[in-house]
Parts: structure tokens; C-alpha cells; sequence
């Protein structure tokens, strides 16, 4: 018998945004897989193991996971945010699908958690309110042509785009990019969110109007959420802009 | 001053995916509205009042809440999963845009949480493991001509498409149509996840090809994903299969 393959996301890092599932899969683990600030999140016991890896490594993290719950381990895999959305359940799936026929038999649970764009979105109104989209802007999985023609689609489309991974020191001008390629197609005055660590302490939520946004503004922790033409902003005295897309679309034609 | 008013959303409804936060908004509410199968999936304790009301109603209910918490009363606005996802956030904001002066000055928190696609992922794999969208199918909010246009533009764009609201008595026709457009575009072999009620005890994971795929498969507890041209199967003996989205796209034209 193997032994189980939990993963799971530490949500945004407010630790009251991690659900009892994820803690309960943590409690039941001894070894702990993870990027290290993810995994540094979590309140370990004595006895329990960090294998703590680099960011850029999810296949060679996702193998040696597999390779311990062959072993009959019972081990977690951490992830920020949700362990679905751009993170590491589909590194795992892609290390079973390649990897050695037992590790099909790994008694795997992946469990779900809040994702960046949630966290933003809650803590500035309801942006998601409406149709919506998820994309990286990372450039080091899919080819930069195919996000220039994704994020052309997508705001043809209407739908409100948070952007994951949109900006880090070895993908400096992609951000910037998206901005000129969504200006050509979406309104100037379409509010842009740049939603920093939203939960934490160190939370920031600056929104600008697109004709006025400036990539600078993002930073790794940032997930950048751009309205649709519906999208709009409520002023309140003394309080923080709300943004909220509505959840109705009059029929433009009639 | 006023009250607070909470939107929270209770997860897919596995009790152990609801966070501490939105259990916090819970205990610090005396007053809860919302549709009533969500409600009653809160532990409430004697003396908190349930205002439930039907789940069309989401702007007056809305407005109930607004008016109670500018009074001075803690409220608590109860959706399904995560608040901001066609739910109760963004009918929250259009009544405030909407409502008097005094409902700008509410004390609003909304909560994140687990919205249904995510746990629908989770259960299956990771088939929103690269670029995703989330539509709803709901044309009582929008015109159809829009849903099929988003439809066409996003299957186009190659992402991996979370349907919500997908069937309903009211509406019983779309989910077929949205099949039939998305197969002008989609391999026949794309996988379609029919995810029901995921984490509940009447869960129920269906998968199959596009090109088979029928919408008296989906109820209104359904959330229905379809993947990618890239969204792969793994068999696993005497498991479920997985189905899952691989996290880099090769460049076809290399």
C-alpha cells in the first residue's frame, strides 16, 4: 500500500483563509514538499519534514513527492493559493502521467484552496462579479505569441483577466506588453487592480484606469486583475473605491 | 455608525472547505440573508435570525441586508461557494451603487472562499492547471448571442472553460447549444467534466469527450469543465481516472 499524496494551498497567506481540509492534510503528513515560503506558512510539529525546494523546480519537487508516497509516506505537497491554478496538482498529474507505472496507484488528494484573484477580488468589491478569465503572463511554459493572442481574445470577449505571474525580474516587460495589447481593444477608463499579497499584512490594492496603467505597479506577489468594459468604480466617503463588475449585460444591439 | 454587513460564501458544501474567516463573520452576525439551502448549511446559534429568500432575488435581498447593517445591525449576505463568483458581492455593490447615500458608509467585508470549479478540479486532478475561464450560461442576465460569441472566442483562445449555472428547468437547452458551438472549434476527444455537488456526499464526477458529451448529464448542482486541445487523461487501475491540464504549451509553430 502507498502511502498518501496530499496537495494542497496555503491560500493567499492570511492563515485564516486556509481551510480545515488543508489543515487536516497537513496533520496527517510527515513529509512536506514545497516552494519555502509556502511551506514556511504552515505550523509544523517536531518530527515533521520540510523538503523545501526552489520555485522554479515543480516536476523534480512533484517527483520526489511521488517517490516518498511509493514508499508508503504519507507526504504534502504545498502550494500557495490554490494547488490548481497555476501551482502544483498539475505538476504532480504531469509526473504521474511520465513517471513509473506505480505511482498511478499513489493515493492521491489534491485540496482546494482560495486563489489569488479570489482574495484580490474580495478585498476591492466584486470584480469577478461577472464572465471572467485566469492567465499566466509567464513566458518560461507557453510561447509569448500565444499570450498576445489569448489576452486579444479574452478582452474581445469581454470577460474581466487576472493576470498570475505577471511580472518578476527575469520577465520584466511582459506586464507592460499586455497593457499595450488590452488598450487597443478595452476602454481607457477599463480599472485596473493591482492586487498585492491581498490577506496579509503587507497587503496593497492600488486600481488605475487601464490608459494609465503602469507595469511598475506589479511585483511578484501582485496578481493584476483588469475590468471589462462593464466594470465599474463606487467612490464611498472616507473609504476605499469599490470595483465591481455587474452580474447583467444589457443587450447592446436592442 | 453602522453595522457590519459580511458577504461570505459557504464553499461547495463540504463543511471542512468553509474558511475560519467566513466562520468568524458567521459568529460575529446576528442577522443572515440569503438563499435557503445555503443558509441552512451554517451552525447557527440560537438567537441569529435566517432572512432567507429565493435565489432569484439576489438584488432585493441585497438591499434587505444593506438596510439592516446601515441601521446598526451585523449582517451577514450567505452565497454558495465564493461570494464573488455570480454571486452575492456583486449584487451587494450594484445595490449600493444603486441605493442611498448612507449604504456608501456600510461597513463591507467580503470573505473568499472555495468556489465550485476549484473543487471540481481538485476532485478530478487539475484540469484548470493552465489559462481558464469561468462563463455563466445564465442568459436571464445577459443575451444568449453574447454567451456564444464568449464561447466561440475563449475555445479559440485555447482555454480550459469552467461553465456555471449550466442547466436549469428555465433554461434547458443552452448546455447542449454551448456543446455544439464549442465542437465547431474543440478536438471530439476534449474531456468534459460533468462535477456535481464536489465534496459533498452526493458528489458525482462524470468525464467524457466532447464529442459524446450530453447536457442531461448536468443538474443545477453542476459545474461543467471543459477542457483544453492540451487537457489529458491518465488511467490509473482500480482509480478514477485524472484528468489534468498541463502547465506548459509548446509552440506549435517550432
Amino acid at each position: 500500500m502507498t502511502g498518501k499524496l496530499f496537495v494542497i494551498g496555503t491560500g493567499p497567506g492570511n492563515p485564516d483563509q486556509l481551510t480545515p481540509e488543508a489543515l487536516a492534510a497537513v496533520a496527517a503528513s510527515t513529509e512536506f514538499f514545497g516552494y519555502f515560503p509556502y511551506i514556511d506558512r504552515l505550523n509544523l510539529r517536531p518530527g515533521q519534514i520540510k523538503v523545501a525546494s526552489d520555485n522554479r523546480e515543480e516536476l523534480n519537487r512533484a517527483q520526489a513527492a511521488l517517490m516518498r508516497a511509493a514508499e508508503g509516506v504519507n507526504v504534502c505537497v504545498v502550494s500557495g493559493g490554490d494547488p490548481g491554478v497555476f501551482a502544483m496538482a498539475a505538476a504532480v498529474c504531469e509526473a504521474i502521467d511520465a513517471g513509473p507505472e506505480e505511482w498511478k496507484s499513489v493515493d492521491l488528494t489534491v485540496v482546494p484552496g482560495v486563489t489569488a484573484m479570489l482574495a484580490v477580488a474580495a478585498r476591492i468589491g466584486a470584480p469577478l462579479g461577472h464572465d471572467f478569465c485566469a492567465i499566466s503572463l509567464s513566458d518560461n511554459l507557453k510561447p509569448w505569441d500565444i499570450i498576445e493572442k489569448r489576452l486579444r481574445l479574452v478582452s474581445e470577449a469581454g470577460l474581466v483577466i487576472a493576470l498570475y505571474n505577471p511580472i518578476s525580474k527575469a520577465r520584466p516587460w511582459q506586464l507592460g506588453r499586455a497593457f499595450e495589447i488590452l488598450r487597443e481593444t478595452l476602454p481607457a477608463t477599463t480599472p485596473v487592480i493591482f492586487g498585492r499579497a491581498a490577506g496579509r499584512p503587507d497587503e496593497r490594492m492600488l486600481v488605475m484606469p487601464l490608459g494609465e496603467a503602469e507595469a511598475e505597479r506589479a511585483d511578484m506577489a501582485t496578481c493584476v486583475v483588469i475590468g471589462s468594459p462593464e466594470t465599474r468604480i463606487i467612490a464611498r466617503p472616507g473609504l476605499a473605491d469599490l470595483v465591481y463588475t455587474p452580474r447583467f449585460l444589457k443587450d447592446a444591439s436592442k
